[in-house]
């Protein structure tokens, strides 16, 4: 076969290999999809766009594939997740085009067993948007902040909540933000302490960060 | 002479040539101070650190230098300017190691007649600070950013206030902040409206630009 | 609903919140345009291309859009707006490649209520083209400057008015120009000072920041 | 005073300012010190090299000010720490040279009440030296590793444990290595999941985020 | 003609001029193939996707060209190869996006007349399944190592084995990767000696020194 | 001996090797003088301070080398040289610290056998220093134009004469000038036609091509 | 009009403004064609695909257009040009892929009145190519260097020969190719004296220099 | 101890971990030796300048280290090696200021047991120079070249030789030249085939590199 699949992946670290789909077929998927079926009660592949999605749903009629539009993310699950209880992961965003980012970071951790809030086009433009919003960010016990643009609005949750802040730049803007290099340089330079970086668009990461350590924290407390 | 000073530019452009302290020894500096002496009333020179303040100073005793450390600027008025009593223009830093540059944007309006007030140390880690003076931040006719690090204080006071922001990115920070592109960038690509950026550090051409826009106005009033 | 509008935008800062079409589909834009119809008198969004603005027109039948072809913008009045009566902004561009950016900022500040000036063409390379309309740049109360290339019209024009001049760096060029950069970094260095810059290609932004800078001024006449 | 010290920051985040030693004299460091001795029992300063440390501590004979040579890092401590007993933060570094960036983690995850555990010099060349320690490692509740030239231990270590993974690359390199950049990129991109990473050099920030997350851990349970 | 051939190339240097696919037309590799042919006895044109192949190869219908879909390259042989008795090459892949890579080099590496041996998907992020080759690894005579995102899987080869190691980057990643960036630098940087690299995605230049080395080694065996 | 001198060169491209002081010592250059003083009329060595210069000087008290300080270059002739009597090169620079970088292009020149004509500080700031000497410019057989900042200058000169135009971007500038990156980039970049860049500082360049492409006039004419 | 047309750019610099066809229509370079042939005798539009300047032909039946498919590039002439009898340019070329930016250069001297001779595909790789060829290049009075890749024909050129050599890096090659970049800094930092440099592609800007260098000797001698 | 030194490396890897002395003191080398010797027979030291050599001699006075000033590095040997008889590697330098690096390479594969035949200041820019030794250069086993500028050697020698070529990017250069950067890419786009390349200045890497592939020759041969 083409892939040397990771499948002690799970026992090692926890969670099964990702599916990264950009770059590989809806054949090439398929049949990873097959195969990790027979190790792991879950499924988890991303940066599928929605046409290639049903190409692989119609691969895989008997496998019942969740795809998430938003998200570009397809999820399968043997059976429902038992959700840890311990409360929530923030997922923030700052505008509406970073959704998709945010979006992958949510599936990620919900998909990892946790319980995920949502908070959408909060950006410092219009600051008060944020503020209004501020006491279910400060409640979650850790917070992903998605912002493309200058990321600004990362500094200023890092300035206000006592909990990790997991950033994660997006490539949404033009001009001299090349790709998200400004707000990923913006975000590694912020002053607020306790934050830290994914790559750019790397909802998946951050998210799957943010499941590891609420994770953790429910360990410890069972 | 080695320079050929721009003698005609306070008539065209209304501000006499400023001198670029850096680079250049104290008897160059003290020789075109005396020069443009003859020319105007009004003489402003940047970039010059302590001790070579004081050498220009013995080598023009004839003449009453006033050197402000904490802008690193030295000026000279043949008489007290009149101040456009028009209301003034805020300064506004994110930390104290962004005051050299606050200052020079400082003085720079002041020389030009201008009212000038500094908000020190109200950068977005604990932005309680910042809200704390918004009022009167609110109340200029222009308002100058100065901030190193991320820059993200330019967005949020850019999101707050209805008159034009000019921000100076400084090049305090470290690592992935390369001298100031991190927050250069992170202006460049401010989220909210009615912010335009001059180069790094470049405290003089901030408080420029604000000194023209306040003139300006002025002008209409009167 | 996916966005969260900055509905009291307007109120907070003067203008309210402008819609940039990038990444944005046809119904997304109308759904944004019927929404903030409700609480403006005024509609602009930017960056449409011709076909995605005739989707969004048949969209809306019974909104008045107009479409500006040159500046790639959408504009929606419910009644004319009266123009400020303090004089005029200039908006100068250099080559004709940069007229969509030039237009971009020209519409922007229509829109807030200034008298607009357009000087197209009038680049460096033959610049008896750019005195041969400089009382007019001189009259101005801010001077827009559109540049790609080199963008050493900037400078140019810097050193001969004493008004405000924002600069707007446009992606036009080849090679070492790396989509703008090249001019971008050219305006934040130039010689001649009273420049504020940008984002490259930023249109909208300098238009935002001369009206703003042009409003003022009437304010304090008036 | 030139500071305004963000004095509500221990209730607002859970710790006190930290005093960024860089660009700051031994005066003003003083100065600081006394200030927030005043509302906190623990101050951390960073980023002081031993003679200005020397002078620190003979401006303020009263105070028991440590200094840490390896972290470049002062403390004090009103009394003792009550160290959090939910287990450990694993400190790991690449090579020698790494172990100032890795002691300044250790000492700031060490003033926010956790047990450190430090593995020096275990860098990829000679992978043996890391499986040596990796039951040590795999047992932490969050893992930080400090590594330069090319950062692979990072995506090492996150392939291997299924904690959260702090990275932060150091500027330790020569050639191509671009002050930490190729360290920062590689980090960024490891292909291993679950790592976040900070600034260049940023012991500080990994360390606090460590701690963060430990600290949250710790909560959790009790 | 509009090539200027180096003929005297394999006399020279030991293998033939290779044919650089892309951005030549069908017909000009055609006539390319056809003049190399008179002077040669193997061709190898690298870089030619699977639509483009079909083309030539019914231009071409009396020479009997072999199209490699994972390398995108195509070979010809008047008369099979003798291979070189001493041992082979390893070419190891860190994924399975790298495998065009790795396939352009081992393919490169049989046209030399060298025996090769493919290992793919062995990247670090599960390191257990390259320790499962590594006895394999070892044996070589050279090892190729190619490999994207972060490229660390070069740095633990390099210090696992006692040969020369030839490491090229790949293409594969996204955000900070900059198309292979990320990757050249970790392995310019890497922490083992040994190492040397290639440009990004350059397979055959990786396969072609490769070759190099081992046809030496052969040379002075016999 | 250390060096391998191309003794050549002189008969080969018309000027004997000029030495580049910057990182050899006073010793290594005395001895390189001595040596290419057997095999040609004319010695030039660039990028010499003046306390090095001395020390050469004082090595060699049987040679009579001529230092010329703003230049930083120390010359030696057998004999005067004798001018090409064809008109002569016209060394513009944009500010008075580019005149280093100028005169080392002055001083490369003559000693070619040209005559040259300076022309310092007419930087587009004041551009009617620019137009006040504009006659003597366009007479000139090639232009030689040093600037740094974003050096403007190039374009404005390249779109008023008729002859070839030779840019010599310097390191003049601070911020995001990047060490003379920003003016090397607008001057590839130039709008007007005609316009050669050398390398960043590289005076001696420029003036070598100048006096290349003068010293091709006079044979033709001869 | 759209354009603001530099009508006497022939009478002040010796050439009508050239058409950059590039992100123009054929539509507006037809109408372009239209207003400059009633002002001057000869019409170059470069950077034009054969598909746009079909359709320019057809718009324009009554003009005699010439279209150069290797230099996508139109040219019309009202009569023929005088060639300058003085010698010729030497246009080089290192691969056959630099032939269309090194055919734009032919084409613009040639239409500037000199004589050009082409040698295309001597690069380095196989040098003894160039060499077969350097009588012929040593004669010419200008030589123009188009090269991608590593461009170092253009340090070998320039140190065989001793009249100026003008570089052209092209966007061939690719990794860390970086469109041209790694070509152009190569000529720009070349080890050997009289070679200038213009941006990446701009075959007509080598082209335009050095029929300006070409034409001055001309002059001379006439 | 402050050190995890990897004392198994050399039965692993057939050479002894090399000491890096940039960045440690002379007393943390001189203990590294200590250390070393008690488990190798020959010790090498890197990237040490004199007086920093000194010292470690004096600090270690029984033991017989030899200092190589042009290296840069100190060499221990318990016994001569014995050196492979299977032919030299070629170390090639472009300029006097290359050597040092050059030296490195050399040192590094004596200390191997390899003959070097050194070849220095054979530049492109006389390339007469080149050709004059080349029999000696095509005799070597393989070639290692070290350059800066524009690093234009590596192509010609790499297309004239067959045998391994490593290029080694020195940071000789001024201007654009970025520290090696531009020598560092043009090595990587060299269009001859058979070359890899190290880092920046590395010619430790260099030399171990072709010490490694002679080795392997030698293994094979015996
Ligand atoms: N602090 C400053 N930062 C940036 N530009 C300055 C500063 N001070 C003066 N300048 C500019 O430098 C010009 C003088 O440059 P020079 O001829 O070298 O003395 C002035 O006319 C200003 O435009
Ligand atoms: N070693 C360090 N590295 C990075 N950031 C630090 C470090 N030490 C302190 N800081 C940050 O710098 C802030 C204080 O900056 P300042 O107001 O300039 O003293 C602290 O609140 C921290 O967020
Ligand atoms: N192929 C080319 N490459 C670079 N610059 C060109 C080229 N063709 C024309 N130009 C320049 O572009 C100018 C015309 O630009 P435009 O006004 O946009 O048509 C001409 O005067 C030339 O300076
Ligand atoms: N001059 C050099 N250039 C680059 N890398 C070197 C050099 N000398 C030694 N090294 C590498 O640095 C390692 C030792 O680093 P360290 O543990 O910091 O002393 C050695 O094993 C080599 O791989
Ligand atoms: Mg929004
Ligand atoms: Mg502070
Ligand atoms: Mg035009
Ligand atoms: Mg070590
Ligand atoms: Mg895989
Ligand atoms: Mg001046
Ligand atoms: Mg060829
Ligand atoms: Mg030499």
């Amino acid at each position: 076969s083409f892939a040397n699949l990771d499948i002690q992946r799970e026992r090692r670290i926890g969670f099964p290999e990702v599916i990264y789909g950009e770059g590989k077929t809806a054949e090439q998927i398929a049949e990873i999809v097959k195969r990790l079926q027979s190790h792991s009660d879950r499924i988890l592949a991303t940066r599928i766009e929605a046409n290639k999605a049903e190409k692989i749903q119609s691969l895989l009629p008997d496998i019942d594939l969740h795809y998430h539009a938003d998200a570009r993310s397809i999820t399968w699950l043997r059976k429902p997740i038992d959700k840890k209880e311990n409360g929530y992961i923030a997922v923030v965003c700052a505008g509406t085009s970073d959704i998709p980012v945010a979006e992958e970071a949510a599936i990620t951790a919900e998909m990892m067993g946790n319980h995920v809030l949502r908070i959408n086009d909060v950006g410092v433009a219009g600051i008060h948007r944020l503020f209004a919003r501020l006491e279910d960010i400060r409640k979650a016990n850790v917070v992903v902040v998605a912002a493309g643009m200058e990321g600004a609005l990362t500094s200023v949750v890092g300035g206000l909540v006592d909990v990790p802040v997991i950033a994660v730049p997006t490539s949404v803007g033009y001009g001299a933000h090349y790709d998200g290099l400004a707000a990923l340089l913006s975000m590694l330079n912020a002053c607020a302490p306790g934050i830290t970086v994914v790559n750019i668009d790397n909802g998946f990461g951050a998210g799957y960060a943010a499941g590891l350590i609420n994770e953790r924290m429910y360990k410890e407390e069972t």
